[in-house]
């Protein structure tokens, strides 16, 4: 098939390998002319997705920031025409698949949003790699989630990269989720080595130091953005931990032992329940 | 050389597989008999541990509770004479080492603090293994620091378990730094997970998710005490962390793009620094 990548950060250039690897053709657009030249070298990418050649492509994935990404269906969606499907990447949808979906219908393509859940702390094309996805699920948010022929079609498009799996949501649902599993774990992960003591901690500490503070080193623009899109559910989100860390507080305050093993015994069994 | 182990779960069972796997021989007691049986058949202990032969042991690795831990120093302290270096492995210092000095001047034994840095969210014999400590570093407590020959003796006798490298502090500053490192990290994710966002976010998750919620599932009466056991630094360190949290809080709240961009970027450097 002929995929047509927009964007050549972690992301897109992980697709674009992904798919590459996989013998399919590779047409991607970047603003940065020397990340694209470099994509094209390394053969992740085969040729540039220009103004014509955005018909061709079977699927579309845009893989830049939301604004970036409306911006790009508005000036081109014109150009897509009936045969690929196109494809947001963002990491929020409430922002984008509204407005989405109206482009799709004012310039007549076919547009589904996207939410790939893998990543790394790590940004842009250098750390892209071809395995990314691999096992990791692909959040879709189709405008009828009952199409089964549709939605076999999408995995069928979607299958160069790996994924172990498809979740199919609401762009509700998806930002509601995500503002638990993903972002809070960042604003968690930023705000915990702000603690003096880890400025001492240097062989100290071990997994469970490391795996909390693992995705502190972030890209603070990218994280605003995504942050400022679901800030609702954020900061609901921020408030249900905090009220939670204020109850073991208070047990140790009053050195209630009970109390602490029933907190724990809570937390441990959520845990199980939810991921063992 | 002959290691002595006291009691034989995740901890204590690690060592007597690395230091029989090295070809050493281990003694090794526990008061669940079945635990012993199967460690013996397993071969990862040879021998009994008895008031015999606790003399002939070179090392005598203490892997139980603290209470536990004095207990058995203060019953046997008379029986261990001069050869063994006797460390106990518990997870706060402050209310350990000072006793066990006491215990070691009174009944002439030679004592060290210990705690090695590894480990995982489950307990018990059967989840030891004899790579555990491998790559991990080893907090040492000596009475006195700078006695190179008797530190370069307990390197050596610590050298089967394949520790990384060697701490030397103080009580107060391993209390204090574990607070932060591991303490806060098992409240933190134990917390985490309370969110009623944990029960639907199957597919809607990925690596930061896993990674800040791996140590919810622990052992709540062993956590419990060592809560107890050092729960002046771990107040300390939520109400450190809980601070920051309502800084990232009030910055959405207000919808503040640059002090979050400000926020996120302090703590990304702060990593950098620290871990990078």
């Amino acid at each position: 098939m002929r995929a047509g990548i927009v964007g050549l950060g972690l992301i897109g250039g992980s697709f674009a390998k992904a798919y590459s690897v996989a013998g399919h053709t590779v047409c991607a657009f970047d603003t940065d002319k020397t990340v694209l030249s470099f994509a094209m070298l390394s053969n992740a990418v085969q040729e540039e997705l220009t103004d014509d050649n955005l018909k061709d492509c079977d699927i579309i994935l845009i893989c830049v920031y939301p604004e970036a990404a409306l911006r790009f269906m508005e000036e081109k969606g014109p150009l897509f025409g009936e045969k690929p499907v196109v494809i947001d990447c963002c990491g929020t949808k409430r922002n984008i698949v509204d407005k989405g979906r109206e482009l799709a219908k004012k310039y007549g393509f076919t547009y589904v949003g996207g939410h790939p859940m893998a990543g790394t702390q790590f940004s842009g094309f250098k750390y892209a790699k071809e395995d990314l996805y691999f096992g990791a699920p692909m959040v879709l948010i189709p405008e009828k989630n009952d199409d089964i022929v549709f939605l076999d079609k999408l995995t069928q498009l979607l299958s160069p990269a790996g994924f172990a799996r498809f979740t199919v949501t609401t762009p509700e649902t998806h930002d509601r989720v995500i503002a638990f599993t993903s972002q809070l774990a960042h604003v968690v992960s930023n705000a915990y080595v702000k603690s003096p003591s880890a400025k001492i901690h240097s062989g100290l500490s071990a997994g469970s130091y490391r795996d909390l503070t693992r995705v502190a080193w972030l890209n603070p623009e990218m994280w605003t953005q995504l942050f400022l899109d679901n800030d609702d559910y954020l900061i609901e989100e921020i408030d249900i931990l905090m009220d939670h860390l204020r109850e073991y507080r208070e047990a140790l305050k009053d050195r209630d032992r009970e109390r602490l093993i029933k907190l724990l015994d809570d937390g441990r069994r959520i845990k199980e329940e939810v991921d063992l």
